[in-house]
């Protein structure tokens, strides 16, 4: 028998999405959200959702485009604080020591010092309530040679996620192979 | 100097969510799905992609309702199985052994034997391309007394959810707390 818990936000794992922008004035922006996932596989889609006060999302509306960066648990610092400050007061970038890359795909930055990186333009946008929907088509991953595996694919272990828990806003990091999908529940 | 890896739908991390609906007839049905996550604060929603030719597909739409499970490591076999096998031509809750509970608030299924669920009424359908996103309000989370912390919250370590690996298609563990969200990030 399940207690209640009230109508809450609550969704275990979440990620943690470093959301790059260029403001109207051409300044690079960086926002840390966790309400977002893969949406779509044809065309390769990538949801995030951000709040209108947010100062990312005009500029996502302005340039259709945005990019979708993970930090590395090493990278955990810069990234909360990219949580923590606005946009509109603060040059993110400048603070953390984060290096902004230009797409050449979309009109949006990166961090360098991030392993890993989607470029995506703007392809819906649904207003849910406070939050709006942002579908970005992925144009191109970006990833460090040292985060790939010998298939040329990102090694989980090596990119070393950080994982949001949506209930205590803790960063975690993500635990060894337990088992291969579409493979262990055949031994059922 | 990061490389080009074509346009994949690759994020990290992923949720393991058991999408539970009614069919047609009232089968209670399962499904894996990877391609999701909160979408909204207010009201607190969720959204999850899904593939027409699934067999959950015409469920959502009839009944207007889904819920999604949070399956534990050790549930991790039922949980992969739930995504080889169709509803069509399965039922899942038989095969797996999990018991379905009806929802009271909406007119899905969720199982028993997962110490977590969201209960979700359809609020949009936004059709993307190979998949459809469903965003669902959430009316109610439901837990198992033993995953909650002293502030009777779900406690991450004691939840023990599946992270998906969209890379290399494996299941991994919730490693420990590596810090605390809009806290870390002023020690930069």
């Amino acid at each position: 028998m399940k207690q209640s818990l009230g109508a809450k936000t609550l969704l275990f794992p979440a990620p943690v999405l470093m959301v790059g922008t260029y403001d109207h004035e051409g300044k690079p922006n960086l926002m840390n959200a966790a309400w977002g996932g893969i949406c779509c596989s044809q065309p390769p889609c990538v949801a995030v959702s951000l709040r209108k006060a947010t100062y990312s999302y005009a500029s996502i509306v302005e340039r259709k485009a945005f990019t979708i960066g993970t930090p590395s648990e090493a990278a955990m610092k810069a990234a909360d604080y990219v949580g923590i400050v606005s946009g509109r007061d603060t040059d993110k970038f400048a603070a953390t020591g984060l290096t902004p890359v230009k797409s050449e795909l979309v009109d949006a930055p990166y961090a360098a010092e991030f392993p890993f990186a989607l470029e995506c333009r703007l392809l819906h946008t649904l207003e849910i309530g406070l939050h709006t929907l942002f579908v970005g088509e992925i144009v191109d991953v970006k990833a460090d040679a040292e985060v790939l595996g010998d298939d040329g694919l990102p090694d989980i272990l090596k990119l070393k996620p950080l994982v949001f828990d949506t209930s205590h806003r803790g960063y975690h990091g993500v635990g060894p192979l337990l088992g291969k999908a579409l493979a262990v529940g055949k031994k059922l």
